[in-house]
């Protein structure tokens, strides 16, 4: 074991020779730090293991199932494609192996950097016991301090680098459905937004738009007139935002597997020929995109799509999922040709069912495969949760090439380190109340992880959403900074006008509400990248008490919101806990209401017509006039609802929107500043770096309801 | 049509000639009613659909998926065996048709007299439309009046019939596991409670017990001594429970299978030959249980059990599961062969695998199968839920014969009418904490139907439970009147020892109060019988007010307790909702303390090691001490507690446990009242009829939390 120093607050200790995987960033200062826990290596398996008293915590994990506290499950850092989210699964699309251990007194930030299967068992099998199983002799565990929970995570965020940035539009509303199979099903689904009245800045396309499932190919028939097609909706602030998914058909004559083979780009099997996999295309070779000469190749293929005039891109199946090998379906054949005839057993049967049943993503798949590192060949399964992540570096580095401005990328797979190329959606998740509920518990972890741009398919991707699901998800999502509406083939229609005229209405309401707030999102996510912050906390990392502990469905947004939504079917209204006075916001279009809202536990009624949160005591939130998309909003006019005891405070963060001048510091501030003077008389002012602000109007309300409005003139 | 009246308050209307399903009973006296809905009725279709506004609600439908409220779902009455119960299902192992509306003013009970499928959609697809579709047009349709919610369920009971009621012994903790191979693993169970002192009262025995699956066997080689180890066990107050299925093994010479074919007992394929399932055993027939001659022969079966001591039975598998049949087995190997060697495409692949996959109760084998009633005959897709309820008639009928006292017998499948003959368990669940609210939610609906002998299999039958799962689950279910711990071959273990020393102190604890408040419990059982009242109900058949209508996861329990149990991981406690004042009660081997409660909503800790619920205003509750087994308990000295501001009176009702005498009112009652008399004193009296009880000790909080405690003999 080698310990290192790689900041004042981050420690590093090597344990045999682990995989550079680009996570950390950094200098390493070597030295003689003493490891202050146990951990028990040997060949081929490493362990940690915590003892828990009942009141510990445990926070992060990323994109996992189970509570904001992690503890009374098991969890798997193995990314993996299963797209049934029930209560027993234990990994799902990404590996991120950061977490906090808030012991009684004291809380202590961990980060595995290893890049094969690491197992969680955070008081599970014994409630006391938190053990750590990882799956292989050579890693680095990294101990991250602080003075706080949400210092660690800066701490940890000053070593994984700055997150991704999208577009300013891509905080707007985004629709999509696997199965809009032709360019008419893109056109009319724009047109009934547009009619509907409904903002919309952008239109995923899923599958349908590919010639026979091919990257970078375009169906002919489905869409003879593609660029067209992204040329007259962008006009109107509309983007379409095709999928690349990671396996290349093998197909003589189809331009990337051409090179692909001629380049000496794919993964190979055992006997180093490119190993065959089957998904969507069929037969298929995985690009090895751990190779920064694959990943330069194939990068380059985006410009395929951003000479259409594409400017975003999701990244699917790249765990890398498989549905079938060759050898485990030629297995499954075998013996259903050995059943023939014979009275099987009901063992026999399973076994024979489970052959087909059960033949997709097998670990053994994973052992079929390998990757060269430094002239040293591993399996996949040894640096599996490498490949998503890979596989958007290359998309990220090729289409910042190729579009010299900023683009919308997500990853279905992820590790961190690829927070700083891409966002993440949650995967396919389902139709289901618990993964509305399961949305709001993830998003702290993932912004832990360093991924702000998320969130999850609203409405749920697969099985059938009702009306008052999507309008109950939508009251959430509409604050997560990436929005988007998606639902699978052959379930129910899902888009916010499927359900009648009434929930149109209240989806309009909700969409039209996000534009409003939607400076104050882009503000806070370019805070977030300037100084590493979180942008969703959970109550625990601000407020002590039983009650902060286990409000498992309400977040803090920035330093101004706590959210509340209804997860529940049915309801009508919920419990909220205030662990302070707040200021209730009913926000409607038309008027943005603030009442009172008392410190403790209070029933909230939140019909399906509402938008309700809270706004914290001497803050103030910024918000506008809605727009058609991104592209239509104007900052002019700046609307600012505080609630005022003594002093409040916001500085909203803006930007060209499309440039990376962000990372140069390149940032519009303006400070909004509202006091109460001696006297009780309220003085509000504005401080204005940003050209495009013209008007501020404040409406602030006291703790006994009293509003006042204030103009100023910049 | 034609309508007729059944009493006061139950009217039917029969549409075509529908199957006699004995569900409903008593005289019909044919006129004119009107029909107060619209029922559309076409060749093999009927429907009915209700406008919803935003405040109905919906109760019953049994054993399904969904809230106390069943609105937002879509459900489906169809008995099957699918094991996954996440939130897509629309239905489970029962089929219950009886349902309550309730209007902005009024509520009615439906019920569906209807053997086949039905699908409700309860403002699923469009929020403000309940549809009902059900797939024949042969049904008769039944409307229940009532002064109130509560009315309505006892009018509805009153046709049904009585429900069936265990042996007192039915009450006591059951411990059981698909897994438990040997005798010896049984007397280890078995001993293992002994020697950690919690309570037992039987353990079930899954297949394992079976030789080669088939019913009516033993196995010789695990099972060399089983009636030595039915009276062993039996002499210390522990039954065993043997399992039976509904598929009879093909096997010559076996006498179930040969006497079946002999006597014609098995159903018929189109052909007219027995038809040819597979399930556990492999190829199987299964039993024509609508046959009142086949009931009457398998019913003499269980003989077999009774002669080796055995006192309850479970039956299984009796939707009836069918794993595969001989026609689409076969097909699955065609389709294999025919793909050998060929460059499958995914979607050729998708059908390959399907045919394996979903394999399983596929619809169309439900019509490969034939019943013959009154000389007619019917697909088993167009009877299907009487099949599970008929085979548990067959097994109480033939119980009652040969036992000549009162059995233990539960069910996997349902129809409302099996109330009479049995209890049933809410099948096979996970290890999920949503099913522990599931749980929770779906009590109110099973009373509705009739089964008051009901309960989940606690901690979850598949997956892996927690210790923390299992000490939550429990809280609750030791207010079930069937309470049983059941986990799958494979899964971990969850017996309440099976998690360490703490995790089995905490289940002590509840398992001892649960043999603490059995007399209450069997108490209530015996009035719902009494008087048909529901056991568990929502807040809302009770209260007024947004609050209560809202309360999905707490439950009354007879007129005297509210139950609120934590449902979530991780909790230190939950937000309970008191619609008035009531007694907090923290309930311990050594003490049972009771302090004030404020009506509003509160925040309760609640830790691992509680017991909580709480006593209404004006109301008390008996309890004993705890005992081994039920046979151990003495009701010698009975405690009421009780929070008393005016007066408060309960009646206990006993009996000797186990005679047929309650069908004919042989019931103890005896009533118990305390009062403040003017001058503030408090006066207690007792008026017996149990010649068991000699002594009465009052303990009563007035809202102040000042206790007194008063002994009266007897």
């Amino acid at each position: 074991m080698s310990a290192f120093k790689l900041t004042k607050h981050v420690t590093g200790y090597t344990f045999g020779d682990p995989v550079e995987t680009g996570i950390i960033q950094g200098e390493k200062t070597y030295g003689h730090q003493e490891l202050p826990l146990e951990v028990h290596v040997e060949k081929g398996y490493g362990s940690i293991s915590f003892s828990l008293t009942k009141h510990d915590r445990v926070y992060g994990l990323g994109p996992n199932l189970g509570g904001i506290n992690k503890r009374g499950r098991q969890y798997e850092s193995y990314c993996t494609d299963d797209p049934l989210h029930h209560e027993d699964k234990t990994t799902l699309y990404g590996a991120h192996n950061f977490f906090i251990l808030e012991d009684d007194d004291v809380a202590t930030g961990f980060f595995i950097d290893f890049p094969s299967r690491i197992r969680y068992d955070v008081g599970f099998t014994d409630m006391d016991l938190f053990t750590i199983d990882i799956h292989g002799e050579d890693f680095t565990l990294y101990i991250i301090e602080g003075d706080s929970l949400k210092d660690i995570v800066v701490n940890f965020h000053a070593v994984i680098g700055k997150p991704y940035m999208p577009p300013k539009w891509g905080l707007g509303f985004f629709q999509s459905r696997w199965g809009y199979e032709t360019e008419e099903d893109i056109r009319k689904v724009y047109e009934t937004f547009r009619e509907k009245d409904i903002p919309l800045d952008g239109i995923y396309l899923d599958l349908d738009y590919m010639d026979d499932f091919k990257d970078f190919s375009l169906s002919g028939d489905r869409f003879p007139n593609f660029r067209t097609l992204v040329s007259d909706l962008k006009e109107d602030g509309v983007r379409l935002i095709p999928i690349i998914d990671a396996g290349v058909k093998m197909e003589e004559g189809y331009d990337v597997y051409d090179e692909g083979v001629a380049g000496n780009h794919f993964v190979k099997d055992e006997s180093g020929k490119p190993y065959v996999a089957a998904v969507w295309p069929g037969k298929v070779h995985f690009p090895d995109f751990l190779q920064e000469s694959t990943r330069a190749w194939f990068g380059d293929k985006y410009q395929f799509l951003t000479d259409l005039g594409i400017e975003g891109v999701w990244n699917d199946m790249n765990e890398p999922a498989i549905f079938y090998d060759e050898t485990s379906l030629s297995e499954g054949i075998e013996a259903a040709i050995e059943a023939k005839g014979q009275n099987l057993g009901v063992m026999p049967f399973f076994a024979l069912r489970d052959k087909f049943m059960n033949i997709g993503n097998r670990d053994e798949y994973y052992r079929r495969f390998y990757h060269e590192i430094d002239g040293k060949r591993y399996s996949n399964e040894e640096v599996h949760n490498l490949y998503g992540f890979q596989m958007t570096v290359s998309a990220s580095e090729g289409l910042r090439k190729h579009l010299g401005k900023r683009h919308v990328l997500i990853s279905r797979a992820s590790s961190i380190g690829m927070h700083r190329y891409s966002g993440i959606w949650t995967g396919d998740n389902s139709s289901w109340w618990s993964h509305l509920d399961l949305n709001v518990k993830m998003l702290p972890a993932l912004n832990m992880s360093g991924f702000y741009y998320v969130g999850a398919d609203t409405g749920g991707f697969g099985g059938n959403a009702s009306g008052e699901l999507l309008t109950r998800w939508m009251q959430f999502s509409i604050f997560t900074p990436l929005l988007r509406n998606h639902s699978a083939i052959g379930c129910a229609f899902q888009e916010p006008y499927a359900f009648g005229e009434k929930v149109t209405a209240y989806n309009r309401h909700l969409i039209k509400a996000r534009y409003s707030i939607l400076p104050y999102l882009y503000s806070e996510m370019l805070k977030s990248y300037e100084d590493g912050s979180m942008m969703f906390t959970p109550l625990s990392f601000e407020y002590f008490g039983e009650e902060a502990l286990q409000a498992e469905d309400q977040l803090l947004l920035g330093e101004e919101l706590m959210i509340a939504p209804v997860v529940k079917s049915n309801a009508r209204g919920r419990y909220v806990y205030l662990p302070e006075d707040m200021a209730l916001v009913s926000f409607r279009e038309d008027e943005v209401r603030l009442s009172a809202a008392k410190a403790g536990v209070t029933y909230l009624s939140y019909g399906m017509e509402d938008l309700k949160f809270f706004l914290r005591r001497n803050r103030m939130m910024p918000y506008i006039a809605p727009g058609r998309s991104v592209k239509d909003l104007s900052m002019k006019v700046i609307h600012l609802v505080g609630y005022l005891e003594t002093e409040a405070f916001y500085t909203l963060y803006d930007d060209d929107g499309t440039s990376y001048g962000y990372e140069d510091g390149m940032v519009y501030k303006t400070e909004f500043s509202a006091r109460r003077d001696e006297d009780g008389d309220i003085k509000v002012s504005v401080r204005n770096e940003n050209p495009n602000i013209e008007k501020v109007i404040f409406t602030l309300m006291d703790g006994d309801e009293n509003s006042i409005t204030k103009e100023v003139q910049v």
